[in-house]
């Protein structure tokens, strides 16, 4: 097991990683307040970990409540996040009972806002199962819910008291998923970690191969980094925590423009990188042959490079719903080389010749 | 003008105090990040505030939109904070647009949870209307809504940056919702201010009659108790946050039992003063006629002394849902003297008899 923290003063917390963790409910019971928890996952996810997760709570005297929610990003809802709520009320959860996410972003994500509102903040602790959970939802305290007029727009920045990633339940992941995942894995290496970014070039198929040690490395350093710039910046404040959001302004479009749940989140960001790529060489920023780099790195993780064509009239509206917009600007994460990512703005024309250019319809 | 701090280290903020500080846009306009605001209140402000408010930020140069709420707490709920952050969504509210609450406590509730919530929070700031929110809501960072478990059951901490009390709006409350404020206001007495609850024995005529030098002063004065509370505990995590819930445990049974709006929330408060009191008594905590002492006191403020017969069985039925549960175990705040209390519990048995007994039947 390798261990890493989130260094947030008096809110700091471990991220474990390896096999066999969620067997090794001691990483949880040291921070639980009462030996009283609510299990939030999902209906794919139950069948596979639900039992046996539950039973080492029982085995260390842990009272739990589970809830089930359907699976898929149109349920990260306003409904969704009352049934938890209200199944907490009815079996009287109180302020100290903890939330357990247990299962992939979307999971964290509305788990952990219910653990920011319910009586206003009980403690929280994120279980990913998902590469791209692991390695970028569960760590760093976003939490939110969709809105039919954006994503993540309702929410709120609470942090977790310890993040449990067992690798050994990525195993079980569909490749579409693990491929989506892959690509928020990348997303650090364009952003700050050129280093990174020339080990993930060269280790695609060990990692497709879901080879241990490949796995356990590549999530250690994407959480290294998400560490770094989550403690430098906690809630975006600066322009430092903004990064991470490279591809995302596209991406939400991408999820929104086509309804939720169509891409997956990281299919969706994995191609927003591909357009935010090619902006920054349109705008003068970065070299064609580093465009080309991030293009090829993403087709060798099986992940979409070519755009659904929204129009580039619904693009943009979609993307003036993004939380980076100021005073009506819209705010792109940008490439001056790769590993190395700034805020920074485009004409109006230059998106529209993006994205009625050929990333959209080639 | 007098100004009080709540300090709590970068998320300080001052608390203005005085006739006219609607009409001085110059206090909101330091602490906007942007020249953009959302004016959250009532159909019962509106009509009589609304209007200049706005046209002093206009002249300012403030873009502002206003969202106006159906009055009273029954509003108090997730469909009314939806009105809120659909409206914001549609107008493109940005992350440091800011919410600002001109109203009561149910406005200041729900808008500061909308700024809590809205793209993982915006900026917020406090414009209380009433003599309830003057004294208490609008101060420390409680912002909730109610479920139709519990009163306030979901919600976050979260500050505003500045709070305006302009004394004058008090003109135009109605005696209820007058009165209902001065329970608040004479819990501090209570709780941890002996010598203030000398000075309001001796003042509350002077008070009912509105006076401005009288009323300045209480407002003040418990503002200070206050900001000096919520300074040392602002997330009510030592037992000293938790004694400003005097009174509370048994005024939000009677408010849901009774259904919320029927009794204001000061007078369910004031009410469950006066059983919190005689719980102290019965449990040998507090002498007769200290109990006697804030009945009388109250009687004076022209609140309610006699509790809403729901049956004892309901009335913990109600308690159970309280935020203050720990480990199934209801705590209640108890005094062991006037102008100090403790959070301590009591046997079913003490509840079931002060319940069926002449608090209630009298």
């Amino acid at each position: 097991m390798r261990t890493l923290t989130v260094s947030l003063d008096d809110r700091s917390y471990p991220i474990h990683i390896g096999p066999g963790l969620l067997e090794q409910p001691a990483l949880l019971l040291e921070r639980l307040p009462q030996k009283r928890a609510v299990i939030v996952t999902n209906d794919v996810v139950a069948p596979l970990y639900l039992d046996a997760f539950e039973r080492g709570l029982a085995a260390a005297g842990v009272q739990s409540l589970r809830i089930v929610l359907p699976d898929g990003e149109d349920h990260k809802n306003w409904a969704t996040l009352n049934t938890i709520l209200d199944a907490m009320l009815e079996n009287r959860c109180e302020r100290r009972t903890t939330i357990i996410a247990l299962g992939g972003g979307v999971v964290g994500d509305i788990a952990g806002f219910a653990a920011a509102v319910y009586q206003r903040g009980v403690p929280f602790i994120q279980v990913p199962t998902t590469l791209l959970a692991q390695v970028d939802s569960a760590v760093g305290g976003k939490t939110a819910i969709n809105h039919p007029l954006g994503k993540n727009m309702i929410g709120a920045f609470y942090q977790p008291r310890v993040v449990i990633a067992d690798t050994d339940t990525l195993a079980t992941l569909p490749p579409r998923e693990f491929s989506a995942g892959l690509a928020e894995v990348i997303k650090y290496g364009f952003i700050r970690d050129p280093e990174f970014l020339d080990w993930l070039e060269s280790h695609m198929d060990v990692l497709l191969a879901r080879e241990a040690e490949a796995l356990t490395h590549a999530i250690e350093r994407s959480c290294w980094n998400k560490a770094e710039v989550v403690a430098s910046d906690e809630r975006e404040t600066a322009d430092v925590r903004a990064l991470l959001n490279f591809g995302h302004t596209f991406g939400h479009a991408i999820e929104a423009g086509t309804g939720y749940g169509t891409w997956l989140h990281g299919e969706a960001v994995a191609m927003g990188m591909v357009l935010a790529a090619r902006l920054s060489w349109q705008l003068g920023y970065l070299r064609a042959a580093d465009v080309d780099r991030v293009t090829t790195l993403l087709k060798q993780a099986h992940v979409p490079v070519v755009a659904p064509d929204l129009g580039s009239d619904r693009y943009i509206e979609f993307m003036g719903h993004d939380k980076k917009v100021q005073g009506g600007q819209l705010k792109f994460i940008l490439l001056r080389g790769l590993g190395d990512a700034f805020v920074g703005e485009a004409p109006n024309a230059a998106l529209t010749e993006l994205l009625s250019g050929p990333a959209v319809h080639a």
